[in-house]
């Protein structure tokens, strides 16, 4: 058996199935393996014994990955999680606290059949961005010896990154799951808050807070959305997932997607960054996306609050006791940056999240009509040396594009975008709106695939794959009557935001009938095999929620399915019911509604 | 002219459209009624001036009620909410200032036609629920001496209800907009937070203030809400209404909806209450309604979270300044209330959050399943005199059914339900969901149709309608075939939290066929105009916002329409295009997609 594993779950899940490979086997290699790697790189806190392994690899006995979608597959646990058993640290012995329960996502991992192998390293209380900020030893990076590795969620990315786990839970509140995975050559998914439960989650800001999957792929990360994301009593921050954002539906390719881009670009003098970044914007393009630039001010703005307002308060509320108790038991950084929250009041806090409101409000308008934005992940990598230096400034440094991210309720992955001359990954960050995480992930699959290199550990790169992007907040809609742009009906879409994306044709399978009845006077567009015609057409686009109340509001015999554009893609439009046909007129040599009703004046 | 106008928006078009009135005539009429109310009442701050007026009318000549939808409307404004050129002074004369631009909400009415009468009395800073806590008098009850008007939207209720506004506005942070409504037998409607914008408005609580409408019937706020619900960029707390909250947007009439009733009830030792609550219930069910108790403890709990948490610092950040630099030009009960907030920290007021949060969820919870709640408007008047003796207590009793609503996030209607053996109004609240407002004011209206009585200043009641109730966030589909319960695709229904309503059959008009391909296997329901059949159907009911995506998932030649029941209603559910047919086969003979499944096995 190579010493490197192909731990990617398609990967996986075919070696269990051809009996190449069983869970005891695996875990076993991959212990030793993290056990070899740790004196140098500190990933974890806490590898499982053989023994506190057994239970989870005991309950694979008899089973196969027919059954379990996650059959075998090794994972890692950022440390401030809760695992069964094992102590909870955040990265502070003083802290430490052992739970008799697992969090809600960990059960449900190992429901799925994924093992646990161990609690990961992290910058302590969770309170970092680079990896270094433990008592448990610096995280360097899985690449390159004079970086870090990036944090909070350090030793979650090197676990992947070094390939030891198929993929790892981190948490993410200010970008401690993007920047570990941008320096890793990492995807790291911070899904929109409360998809993810957070119970069993140490708190760093309650509010904010989000666990995080890093995987080696963004179709990995989907996979792993699409099992684990629910509604949990546990978790009072905890959300539904509305169904647009559901993996399995995938919509057909959307080209002439819209992508912001920030209008003020910051790579704190970094003579490699901004290329990187060209090239990637220059690669969503090919892939046929339209950019926009975005002014970035209010999205800088909110992360400052973060760090500068009362937000900070937060994390007091989690380690502020043990501080005041036992001074000695935090990091001093860690102290240092918690120290001034005791005197804010609650008037102070009030009055920042009315300004968080406006800006969010700003944000929003901002995002308006585009499909996602693309960042930078940071402005440039520091190193272990310059952290050193100093501490508190070049950590700030590294969350200059991922502070405002929770504060403003986006989803955001981190995907690899190449690399520096010096091997470091590099990578950017696709966000959107809530709950637009699998579109998001989609667009990230395509965009990976056009960098794909194997990981530090070893394990493979992606290959292309003819995909199709997933549906996201938006949704189109194809009319071809009374709905038209400027007709009576039209309102009915504008009133519900929806925009024109294109005026075209069906395909030349259809007849249209003016159908009797009105006002308004409405068309009924009929698919026939043979004798069609080519219908004028127009294809808007609303949101995905209001496409229901557009559908309760058609009278029959009209109703929504599927229409074929001319470009043969099938789109959701208007259909016709046949009995809805009497009395009606065949007016399909006209070629469309508008010059049917022209002709008519 | 009479003294006695009949100024519900409908009544008052039919005037003006024939030329029996002019808007002139009628706010003359209305100032010179005011101005004679007032000394005993107390219900204006500020009368505006015939000079003040002029604008307003100006603008109207030459309009016409076809063209302006308000046209010549009469409404009275909280004296906290804006009005250009028109001291604000929240009932605190120091506070005072005058405002260049109307509150956007004023703008909007007057755009729409609507003249402002006058800035209205309220307990100062919106801080009381009674309408006595003003320096610019106290306003006792329009019915009935002993009792006060309600409060904080003291004036504005007295406005509507003495019949010198068609409507008025109010503000409601905790209950202000729905205690003085079921005191003065009117309906008072807190939208849903952020529908109604509430730029120009004095905030009580920044997070939780809603602008209100009172009128004498639920259809009038119905519309007022219709033409006025916006995405205001001026109010970063300003949220778009989805479209099924819309009035215009009328599903059929739904019997069997299911109404929460707290399963605590409590009126503080009132005799009459429990049977006129009673009564109300037992009207609902007359409607169609079936009554499900409701743990109302966590309900409760948000309530005291209010005035016994740190959401006081949030009143405090508003009128604190002042009271540090002017203690007098408080008043001493406010400055009671107000007292404790500046020592309230940040922690607090977060872990004050999380608690919230944490009911929020269980409330939520609760109404699951529901399409709304009743309650009483407050579990017993209290009189003049006994708000005199104990201001605090009596004042808190009046909210024990309002204060957790806006905490909670939900939209509420206070409804007229009938009265005490002393003549006295007494009210329910209809509340649920966000964005349910339309379906609630659907229900409010047939509710108060059965309680019809004019009101103090002559308005006359509501006449019964043949009514239909409003959409609300759950919507109807019928299935016919791999959807049913039970059946291949039935998770698709099942994943976006549907449940079953009803399994029925068709209208007699349908032939059912099964089509080629699959799996899985599909049939098509093809409406006939004869040789149909009833088919087995079942009707779920799904998230509004659902069903797009659902529509989305659905291959061609299948789609949603429109289906008539066996009942005669017609509802939203699959329909097939005819070319889906070749090669299908006519199964109608087995009346159900069931049957026909069991045959072929």
């Amino acid at each position: 058996m190579p010493h490197t594993f192909d731990l990617r779950l398609g990967a996986l899940k075919t070696a269990y199935s051809n009996g190449n490979l069983s869970p005891r086997q695996l875990i076993a290699a991959l212990r030793d393996k993290a056990a070899a790697l740790n004196p140098e790189f500190n990933l974890f806190i806490h590898l499982l014994t053989e023994a506190e392994l057994e239970p989870y690899l005991a309950a694979l006995d008899g089973k196969s990955p027919a059954e379990l979608p996650l059959f075998g597959v090794p994972f890692a646990i950022k440390d401030n999680i809760d695992l069964a058993g094992i102590p909870t640290t955040a990265a502070c012995p003083a802290f430490a606290y052992t739970p008799t329960q697992s969090a809600t996502l960990v059960e449900q991992l190992i429901r799925l059949g994924a093992v646990p192998l161990g609690k990961a390293n992290l910058d302590q209380f969770a309170t970092g961005l680079n990896g270094t900020r433990s008592p448990y030893g610096a995280c360097r990076n899985s690449v390159h010896p004079d970086y870090p590795s990036g944090g909070s969620s350090a030793g979650s990315s090197l676990a992947v990154a070094l390939g030891v786990a198929s993929f790892a839970l981190g948490t993410d509140t200010a970008g401690s799951g993007r920047v570990p995975a941008a320096l890793n050559n990492l995807v790291g998914l911070k899904a929109t808050k409360g998809l993810l439960s957070t119970a069993g989650v140490v708190s760093a800001c309650r509010t904010l807070d989000c666990v995080t999957f890093f995987t080696a792929s963004a179709r990995e990360a989907s996979q792993l959305l699409a099992l684990t994301a629910t509604l949990d009593p546990r978790d009072a921050y905890s959300r539904a997932n509305p169904l647009w954002n559901d993996a399995s539906a995938f919509g057909s390719v959307r080209s002439g997607f819209r992508f912001g881009v920030p209008s003020q670009l910051e790579f704190l003098g970094c003579s490699e960054s901004p290329a990187l970044f060209a090239r990637s914007i220059e690669q969503l393009k090919a892939m046929g996306g339209e950019a926009v630039e975005v002014d970035f001010t209010p999205f800088l703005e909110a992360a400052r609050l973060l760090y500068e307002g009362p937000w900070v308060a937060e994390r007091y509320s989690v380690a502020g006791e043990l501080i005041e108790q036992q001074p000695d038991a935090v990091l001093p950084v860690i102290k240092a940056v918690l120290e001034k929250a005791p005197g804010t009041t609650a008037v102070q806090l009030f009055r920042a999240q009315y300004r968080l409101q406006e800006l969010k409000a700003l944000c929003d308008r901002l995002l308006d009509g585009l499909d996602c934005v693309l960042t930078p992940a940071y402005p440039r990598p520091v190193t272990l040396a310059e952290l050193q230096a100093e501490p508190v400034k070049r950590n700030s440094d590294l969350g200059y594009y991922t502070n405002f991210m929770n504060m403003l309720d986006y989803a955001a992955v981190a995907v690899p975008a190449g690399f520096m001359a010096n091997g470091l990954p590099w990578g950017v960050t696709l966000f959107g709106r809530a709950f637009t995480d699998q579109y998001l992930l989609s667009l990230a699959d395509a965009l990976q695939c056009r960098y794909a290199r194997p990981l530090a550990g070893g394990q493979p790169a992606e290959q292309p794959v003819a995909g199709s992007v997933a549906r996201h907040d938006l949704t189109r809609v194809v009319v071809c009557g009374a709905h038209l742009d400027g007709l009576p009906l039209n309102w009915q879409l504008r009133k519900r935001g929806a925009r024109l994306l294109e005026a075209t044709h069906s395909s030349p399978d259809y007849q249209l009938y003016a159908l009797a009845g009105g006002p308004p006077a409405r068309p009924g567009m009929l698919r026939v095999s043979e004798g069609g015609v080519a219908i004028e057409v127009e294809v808007w686009e609303l949101p995905s929620s209001e496409l229901g109340s557009f559908l309760a509001g058609i009278p029959a015999p009209l109703g929504l399915g599927k229409v074929q554009l001319a470009s043969g893609a099938w789109e959701t439009g208007f259909i016709c019911e046949p009995y809805g046909l009497q009395g009606a007129v065949d007016i399909s040599h006209f070629g469309g509604w508008r010059a049917y009703l022209a002709h008519r004046e």
